[in-house]
């Protein structure tokens, strides 16, 4: 097994083309610190710099995906971070965003309990693969907190308003297989199998496509999906097809497909993706 | 049974920590009338200004939730009201408007058939629970009027965009498992058991929860999921987190849990949250 | 049977109040072509103007429904057209766009395969009725390309974000059956039922509904839906109540409901109905 890099509170594994983020913190159930933000942000980082990496899972060691916030503290843990004035961002949104920024797809491979953050920095990954010994747990208004990690904006779009609504008010403990009824996973597999159907759906993203083609896909997605008016999207939309149109990667695509072969994309993300800074309205 | 305040088409019935807003109308089906838009209003003013009132249910008095607008005055129903110059506000959506800015959690306890606004003032309840001798009439179309009281942002949210369509397009009517599978109410139970249910759930909503968690997780769910960006989310919630983080409830929050003891939350809706008044772009 | 109009790769066909629009390209499985975008503008200016045409339905002659783009010109297809300056427009989202803006619900008939464009150019479509022989290939990842047609806006509001991301990044192709799962198509029939079902279905949408009602609620819909705050579908609706208010529809629709007859509606969409350019917010 080939590290792509280690940090305090979780190492990145090499997987042919996937890049497999392993939470590792597992005497803590992986619970989430400042360190671990800064880690997440740092392991991304370097997933989309590496134009060998076609996809992300992120995944626990041990029993647990992310217990939620380390509440080694007791009750200044919610305190803001030392040295930081006025309103810090919010830890989890930071995480959160980076993995809304990836220009990889993000399988999570919940592999155990998920609770508070462990459950909304999750959001933003393209699917949610459970264990059958996942919990999810949205235990903020029972903690005196609210929702965070941008779940106020990433919820209701997964499993939609009521449900959204009625998990967050109650501060619900909800099963694998009803997260799966929500909508909130994809599929439920005994723990052992978590990370190899991952790993699988990690190579259904890769086969055959063009990664800047993906990159923008995601990018786009998320992004116009939130806009008021579909003209918006449509200018986006004309933009990009102008630039791939002209590209190296769509002559490429066309001619496998009339040749009826595997193609081969010239294209790099590394070099052909710029930032991602749509600001939704011009 | 103790009133909270009583008005000429509802009065509010208190039973423990929820306030039942009953429809009192029943020789018109709980009609709308001008009137009881104001009474609405009345209402929940009522029920977000008192502490002791930790959710709040509306259902209607005999066999109708409510029979849409009150069509007595036969064609003119739909002029304006007496005095008021240009394009008024529609009652439907003033009452809607309300409900979406409750600061406790609302139940509609749908006891019998809902007509034109008597289903879509329902919208922004947290919750629909529905008698199996429900329906629920979409008959604006079939009236020459136009979907109201803003169901046109509340209903895709909560049925998806293609039901939204089609049942205000043809005017449907639907049942109550029509309802249930739409996701337009989340449980069918018989008549006599809709009440009770609807209390179970407000019980649920208030038991082991931080009245004010519940009233800023209720308000930012709705406004931060319509954001165009969710960096606007993460905003607000960062701002919200900073400001929850060092209150009386997250310490209370954190030493229950970690005591394994039912909390007891300091904070008071009245003194503690403001006005929601969260413009949704800076 | 009567043609509305005829164009080089349609014609539109009268069936009673409803208006067929038939793609009509069956030797190249009715490929998408810039040709097709322009004959698809008049069809529905043609249909919108038709004060007697109630609804419409997009249909395709042979075995498929839309291949996608013409791939004729091989790897020169998405290069700009002759004699476009600049950025052009995306001519599947001009197609969406015209779709979008119909004054008649949109029915799409997919008689069979749809691809691409083939596919994001029904989203728009107020319902999809699919053939168990229909396919849905969303392959733009595969041809170095990004989703279309203002996809990016459209199809998450259709089947939800997850299935969104999950078909439009690994370049799915989906059966007839797992449309219907997701939400895409609202019912599976066998191919030589397609029509006939459209057509009952435009007819239950045209029967005891308003004209006016009809296009101001579908467009009312979409736009409002997509707004970041509730206020403005208050806005917006309060006018439209206001005018449809003292109409003669509403008249005749209210009489109508009280005598227990079919309405008769005077007002007409060609007359009625302005521009509908309500611009996000004020």
């Amino acid at each position: 097994m080939t590290a792509l890099i280690e940090r305090p509170t979780l190492w990145v594994e090499r997987r042919d083309t996937t890049a497999v983020v392993w939470l590792n913190r597992p005497d803590r159930l992986n619970a989430f610190t400042y360190g671990m933000r800064d880690d997440l942000v740092a392991a991304f980082d370097a997933t989309d710099a590496d134009d060998t990496v076609r996809a992300v899972v992120v995944t626990g060691t041990g029993r647990a995906f992310c217990a939620g916030a380390d509440l080694e503290a007791g009750g200044d843990t919610f305190l803001p971070e030392d040295g930081v004035d006025g309103v810090p961002p919010d830890s989890g949104g930071v995480a959160a965003l980076r993995v809304f920024e990836s220009r990889k797809p993000v399988i999570m491979a919940i592999n155990g309990p998920a609770a508070g953050v462990g459950v909304t920095m999750s959001l933003p990954g393209d699917v949610r693969i459970a264990s059958d010994t996942a919990k999810f747990a949205f235990v903020f208004t029972r903690r005196g907190l609210v929702p965070e990690a941008c779940s106020t904006w990433f919820l209701p779009r997964i499993v939609g308003m009521p449900t959204a609504l009625r998990w967050t008010i109650a501060g619900s403990t909800v099963t694998a297989d009803q997260a799966l009824s929500a909508g909130l996973v994809s599929e439920v597999v005994p723990a052992a199998a978590v990370l190899d159907r991952a790993l699988a759906l990690a190579d259904e993203f890769a086969a055959g496509t063009s990664p800047v083609s993906v990159a923008l896909t995601r990018a786009m997605m998320w992004r116009m999906s939130a806009c008021e008016d579909p003209r918006r999207a449509h200018a986006v939309e004309s933009q990009m097809l102008y630039e791939r149109g002209r590209s190296g990667d769509v002559r490429e695509g066309v001619a496998s497909f009339l040749e009826k072969r595997t193609p081969d994309f010239p294209d790099r993300v590394s070099t052909t993706v710029g930032d991602f800074d749509w600001t939704p309205r011009t």
